[in-house]
């Protein structure tokens, strides 16, 4: 299951992925700049768009990194465009794809913490249900909401892509 | 990870009650009506205030019910006031806590369909990972996101909950 939510976070990425190319359409039909998305927010006490995109990454890359014992790729948070946004964004879901079932064996149980908990920990199954899925499905979620609240063209099914059905039985 | 994902679920679900209680402390300190947050919207052609919450509570209902090859319980919609929206989600809080281990041991390989699919199927474990939790996430998000745009305090405590951490060890 750990590698199963790892691929969809990978897959979500790459949902964010075309979001940022739509809302880049979306400014040049309109004839703005479509790097003013990324100061866009929706309360002045929330993350402005640019930064709801790199703690969406980041949380997923932290949590496959604390999950399998791995040191994280660095990223220097210094994103101007939404280009520069998009590699950053194609980077981790490269990162996530190389996270394997059998890297993950040991999730459930590792000793979880970060800098900001104060020596406190969590056990890895703990964190990643608690922490990790929450957190990430909430930066992707605002960065989503920000950008329909400005008016970029996405529907549910620009947040989901495409669903595995099974194929039809045959009669 | 079914089960500790619908206990994770449950427990979004309290911090959402919560956010509610939050919202009607605001209105009435800004001498408002607490129920005009139900009509509130991020995007003309984004779901209401009111619509999130059920779609967050009906998410979470219909993946427990699906998953454990359960009839769910049904709710009209019909909610007007925050307080009727607080019950509806109290309600499948309620209905979350009785979902067993037990009960999902066979989630992963149920086959899943709803009407809008039109007789086409998912496994358990491709409808709980690629639909249900993101879709829960999307519409629980858009609920905070709402209620923070219209200056509801609210902050990252007030969505995750706490935490589980370890106690600590003696030295």
């Amino acid at each position: 299951m750990y590698a199963a939510l790892f691929q969809q976070m990978q897959k979500q990425l790459g949902q964010l992925d075309h979001w940022l190319e739509v809302a880049a359409q979306h400014a040049t039909a309109k004839s703005f700049d479509p790097n003013l998305y990324l100061s866009f927010r929706l309360a002045p006490d929330q993350f402005a768009f640019a930064r709801q995109v790199q703690v969406t990454c980041d949380t997923a890359k932290l949590a496959a990194a604390r999950l399998t014992g791995q040191e994280a790729p660095k990223h220097a948070d210094a994103e101007q465009t939404l280009d520069e946004l998009r590699t950053r964004v194609r980077a981790v879901t490269e990162y996530l794809g190389g996270v394997t079932p059998a890297a993950l064996a040991d999730a459930a149980t590792r000793v979880i913490t970060q800098p900001r908990w104060e020596g406190k920990t969590m056990t890895g199954a703990d964190y990643f249900v608690e922490h990790a899925v929450p957190n990430f499905y909430f930066h992707l979620g605002h960065a989503y909401a920000i950008l329909r609240h400005n008016g970029v063209p996405l529907g549910k099914r620009d947040y989901l892509g495409a669903l595995s059905f099974q194929p039809a039985k045959a009669e």
